[in-house]
């Protein structure tokens, strides 16, 4: 089995265009947000291991991780462009890791505070994914200031957890309840080289959904935590799709790393199951609140969607891994898919609220009924939630949005998404510079230059999207990428993708979007929002031969798009003759990503077809 | 205020056709399981007041009423057929009930047995729920036998409601929190002529919803009882669906008999509220299971839907009522609606099996994931409820079908239901016969003789479905009833109604149909099940402009419609461009009312439009 290499974002620049005002938005605002919001929660003082009963912020289980992830972020940002406040922030977290950290190198907030006779005692209490992400944090942190303190503090603590679960095995439970510890263990091989921290990655994919795992398993709990079946025999995404998605990250690496076959089916399969049967049009996955879990195969309900923006990022990153695996299109086309539209709806445009569940459906009057116990996705957008995994993910996301670009071996380049930059990379002992120059996804000109690759070639992804193309050189295609031979070493290439909006409808199975049709332009899904289009927005009909023309909203800063639709008259009587005159009506579109900017708001990413 | 004399069951034989074959099953199959689940489930020996902790069966606080419904429609069927049988059975209830009275006339399983010490304690626990329906089941089995010892029994117990609620105010409450007793103590008042109990009806119309309610009130329980404001000012359909109706049904009466324009006025504003905007187009009302209850305007929901039966067989007993108040061709529309559809429903094909609450959507791939407390109408019909309202509440109204036909004045008989029978009255002081022949509602014709009518009027109700028919003497259209004079004592008169089917929409503000048509041919309401046309129904598409044909579905017996639609192709992706080809299909439909007849299967009322 083939692998192939990514180039990370320590070798990528990003130049001007859409992901670098992304970007500057998250360093400016975002990351200090999130900092403030966590400040004023406790959870950076919970790292002090001082809280005592009647105190007021009690630590939970997962604060390590919340925390761990906004020095990922920050980390990533002082890589680019060093920044004293963040490094003082995150010195003071590791002074308090280095003096709470056992002898015997474990560190846990809420165990070291709130249950130390427990450590180690219940599979759902978050250490080992807290774990991970501190060594994630401290992998970056040293990468990005050569400083190693921290690094050297989080391999203490994998040691230990080596001893405990794969030398000892004397935890209560085999493999983690919330799995990321797997994948964070090969980040810290790939940065130490040491192979001892990718084999108990690995022990941990092989341990689990084996029956000699010592957990007591009930079949709601192990198919929440993918623990049903071993995971080489796993061909259906189940139980809660973020743990889901981290586990399948680490089967990729593991799968790359040895060459192992059946783990690369496996993933395959996983990611054919989510993409063809299991992912919102918006690349958000986990369909239900319930256990923030997949369902069955196209229950893809649109106003009780869940799609947690947790979820959209570890889809990016399994698609991501999937690419070094095996050259396919349909990897980078899911990546994108999540990366513009279920990802990007988790940030407002200000930079400082938060989606935890994106909706793909507002609509205000069916909330207004007591139905029980339903639960609705929330309308806006908010700057912390209690359980407020999402915020530090989008940072440490953006942050590190260059490493998502390139896969490399000792022939090609692939190009796997479309964002401006510029990137170095070694190729058979040679030294290659590319550069992309790009507006996508708001224009489909892309242009290439690549350096140093005279008799190499480039492989631009073709999106599965874009029906009309044009590459300025000869092309072949295989695998979804066009294959073109670099000619010098001062190779230019420019490729233009057809940007034209158009409808999409769903998988005839898909019950939750019969007769509705979802607008795109590129690789953006748009949708329909009451502050433009007037609330009830069931009323509208959509006429899918009408021309879509670009529209610009005064004071939104969004690329909306408006076509000509129907509205139906109002009526007295509640049933009527079918075929009702309606109305003309402007209909105007937003990208998915920009909604609930304006206050609160219906909204439709699915609409009726006239 | 003028108001309407009714002809009811007593004076209506029915005749060949649709209802008479209902009558028989109800008389041969229904009456008889019904009886036997409640003799299974210890209901008839609960009568007998001997439970004691530790012995099975424990009596529940509604078990009178179930049975006292069931009395009341076998005295229905007595009355037109004398039954050994079942006049041993009720007896035997009357024995017991004379035996376990209490010396001041209070009687009820429950509290006898259970919790003697809390007397008209507890407003929600039904007493006088119960002791409404007892006092109609002794009304009637009075008029079926002309033997009065239940009914004398239910007179002692009225007097004793009177002495606590009215002259003592003695109880915990004022009003009942399941309303019943009022529409009771005026059919009592009808029975005996004794106005004292007109009035209590009346009273405890007055206390409802003042401020000097005793009960402790807090918002949810007061809206759920209709008890948030007084009768007079209620406008809006809220609360339990069918406690509502039940209230409405006494307020009708009372502002008939008092010529109450206050009380008529709130009637009918609520009457319009449902009929615009509270109503599934089965005449179904209470769209969630939560509470039972109405909800907003234009929350009908399909998959979700609650409508229950006991509920659409109030409404009817509202409609009618409000026949007797004004000439209103609506209040009859209404009462239709909900007979052929909602209330037909409830009850199997063969007799012995019953919905409480009736789906217009079965999905059952939609009830696949578990979505937490998401709870959904079971999707076959079964013998006996823990809560088994409905199945006597059928009993007794098919039974006594033949009151819902005529009004009539010193001038005119209205012809408010199509269901072929022959009546007698007093107009007058002249005796008249009327009679109507017809297959409806499978069949348009109407035949009309009214005997002894010379110089008096006919008006027959035109169905606000209808848009084409045909009378065959002079007539004049007024409140939506044409008005034809009778020209001699042996007078003929032959309506025709255009019974082509039809699709029919919702108005736009109903979310739920947004998009969507449903068929109806004359007021049956038409649906697609899975056994026909295949599961996944919402892969259908129809076209309204196709043609419809009658079809037979061998060894189902019930008129069948089929059309020419359009099914869309498999495919593997999940999202496609907008404009996919369709097949060519078949869709057959079939009576709402016969939904769910031939095993578990997927069923929609509303379709999407191709």
């Amino acid at each position: 089995m083939k692998s192939y290499k990514g180039i990370d974002y320590k070798n990528v620049e990003l130049l001007d265009g859409f992901w670098l005002q992304s970007q500057k938005l998250n360093r400016d605002v975002t990351i200090k947000s999130v900092y403030e919001q966590f400040n004023a929660t406790g959870r950076f003082d919970a790292f002090r291991c001082e809280w005592k009963e009647g105190m007021p912020n009690k630590p939970h289980i997962f604060w390590d991780s919340d925390v761990a992830k906004w020095i990922e972020g920050a980390a990533y940002i002082i890589n680019k462009q060093p920044d004293r406040e963040l490094e003082s922030i995150i010195e003071d977290v590791i002074d308090c890791i280095e003096r709470n950290q056992g002898e015997d190198g474990y560190f846990n907030i809420y165990f070291t505070v709130c249950e130390p006779e427990n450590r180690f005692q219940n599979r759902l209490a978050h250490e080992l994914y807290c774990c991970g992400h501190l060594i994630e944090a401290a992998v970056v942190y040293y990468e990005a200031t050569g400083r190693d303190r921290f690094l050297k503090l989080m391999m203490k603590y994998a040691d230990y957890v080596e001893k405990v679960f794969k030398i000892e095995n004397s935890a209560e439970f085999s493999t983690p309840g919330h799995e990321e510890i797997e994948l964070a263990l090969i980040r810290l091989y790939e940065c130490t080289g040491i192979k001892r921290y990718l084999e108990l990655a690995k022990h941990f994919i092989d341990t689990r959904g084996q029956a000699t795992s010592k957990e007591v398993i009930d079949e709601m709990n192990s198919i929440y935590s993918q623990d049903h079946i071993p995971c080489r025999e796993q061909r259906e995404a189940v139980g809660h799709a973020v743990r889901a998605c981290y586990l399948y990250c680490a089967m990729a690496d593991i799968a790359r790393e040895y060459h192992d076959r059946e783990l690369f089916e496996a993933c395959d399969a996983l990611i054919k199951n989510i993409n063809y049967k299991r992912m919102y049009i918006t690349g958000g996955i986990g369909s239900t609140f319930n256990n923030e879990s997949f369902t069955v195969d196209y229950d893809l309900p649109n106003s009780i969607s869940y799609a947690e923006t947790c979820a959209a990022i570890s889809l990016v990153m399994f698609a991501t891994r999937m690419s070094q695996c095996k050259v396919s299109s349909l990897y980078a086309d899911i990546a994108e898919r999540a990366l513009y539209n279920g990802v990007l709806s988790g940030l407002s445009l200000s930079g400082d609220s938060f989606f935890y569940e994106n909706a793909l459906e507002i609509n205000l009057r069916d909330r207004e009924p007591d139905r029980g116990r339903q639960h609705w996705p929330i309308t806006q957008r908010v700057k912390v939630f209690s359980c407020s995994c999402c915020p530090p993910n989008i940072n440490r996301f953006i942050a590190s949005i260059g490493s998502l670009i390139y896969t490399y071996d000792e022939e090609t380049v692939y190009i796997n998404q479309f964002i401006a930059n510029s990137a170095q990379l070694e190729m058979g002992g040679k030294r290659v510079k590319i550069k992309i120059q790009t507006e996508y996804p708001n224009d489909g000109q892309i242009r290439i230059t690549a350096c140093g690759m005279a008799g190499k070639r480039l492989a631009v992804r073709i999106p599965s999207w874009c029906e009309k193309y044009c590459v300025d050189s000869q092309y072949r295609i295989e695998d979804g990428y066009a294959y073109v031979d670099c000619g010098s070493d001062d190779f230019e290439l420019s490729l233009s993708l057809d940007m034209t909006p158009r409808w999409v409808e769903s998988n005839p199975h898909v019950w939750a979007n019969a007769g509705l049709v979802a607008l795109q332009k590129g690789p953006v899904v748009y949708c329909a929002e009451g502050v433009d289009n007037g609330e009830e927005l069931w009323k509208i009909r959509v006429d899918i031969n009408e021309p879509i023309s670009q529209r610009v909203i005064v004071g939104f800063d969004a690329p909306a798009l408006s076509t000509k639709g129907y509205c139906l008259q109002d009526c007295e009587d509640l049933y009527i003759p079918a075929g009702q005159k309606t109305e003309e009506k402007e209909i105007t579109l937003i990208p998915y990503y920009a909604f609930a900017n304006r206050g609160v708001s219906e909204m439709r990413v699915w609409m009726i077809k006239a």
